[in-house]
């Protein structure tokens, strides 16, 4: 048997695959994995078959959901005039985690990166512009990542929907809450300075 | 479906109880997995299957193989008389990659920890100490991790260990190469100041 054949070895390259996970923490995860009892194992292979068959793209927002349309968008609590666009499906819950945001979701399942051959025509963004169209929204707010990425895509859908009757924002820029300024980059805190916000009693 | 009952939220709770693995990250991952082709996740599944069923602990050393003895100690070039004792399998390799011991292994499975009820009998300290007496070893480098329960673990390992005709050494601490001496801990000075070794022409 080759060394790449080696079964433990084949687990920790499917396992590298896997995103945020290093060659150090699969062969962790690997050795754990042959550790535990087989239930345990089974429990989560079965969790991922399980998970494949019975989630998919929402056919509106894109995001990932067990029934269509998602939670999000079939909620009749949910405010129609706001629209929040995000990169990836798990932005949402991060968003959502806040408790300030009420409106409507759009997920483009990535970001524009011509190195990588992500052009417009990859991304939902035909399909924002449709919604855009049919829909009643007062406000686009554009929430991709303050990434060289995240912030060209931003742009290029502002740009897009300049002729449209909507407010575009953005997510601020600047400090981390509870950070310290001495630590941070020259761009966040440029970013901090230019949008710096009035003190009110 | 409650909640908990969703299939997505099973699959990030089963990827939370792999080591390394936070919150955001078995998240992370859990969108990956549902995103990403069916071959894909099946050749997870099925290499996490694969490993499950063909490796299994060494009789001898208890690392992990998919032959009995494994290939540390079935290798007739190796060292029989320095034997080198670690914590947990996935140690040997880091200990490998380093190109500069070609003794035995001897894998504890763990560590001593009163306040998780693992006690000596839990680890393979009899199978060591039979080894010992068997074979043929002038040195045992005992390479638990610098911890508090690597250290006491080294520590009760040594003292059984005593009445035997063996050399004990312990990997040595210090700071780590390529450090700042500023960002290391107190401790971890004392250790390199202790340890200090002399300069030679």
């Amino acid at each position: 048997m080759s060394e790449r054949e080696h079964p433990l070895n084949r687990l920790i390259e499917e396992l590298k695959k896997l995103p945020s996970i290093g060659a150090k923490t699969a062969q962790r995860i690997a050795f754990y994995l042959i550790g535990i009892p087989k239930e345990e194992t089974e429990n989560l292979t079965e969790a991922i078959k399980d998970a494949k068959q019975s989630i998919f793209y929402c056919s509106t927002c894109y995001s990932m959901t067990h029934v269509d349309p998602c939670q999000y968008c079939s909620d009749p609590s949910r405010d129609n005039e706001q629209l929040c666009v995000v990169e990836e499906p798990f932005n949402i819950s991060s968003i959502e985690k806040t408790g300030v945001y009420n409106g409507r979701y759009h997920v483009l399942l990535g970001t524009l990166s011509p190195l990588k051959g992500v052009g417009p025509d990859e991304l939902k963004i035909e399909k924002l512009v449709e919604r855009i169209k049919e829909g009643n929204f007062k406000e686009i707010i554009i929430a991709t990542n303050p990434t060289v990425e995240g912030e060209s895509t931003a742009h290029y859908i502002a740009k897009i929907l300049n002729d449209f009757n909507v407010k575009l924002t953005r997510l601020a820029m600047g400090l981390p809450v509870g950070s310290d300024i001495d630590y941070a980059d020259q761009v966040t805190i440029k970013k901090a300075l230019e949008g710096r916000t009035e003190i009110k009693e």
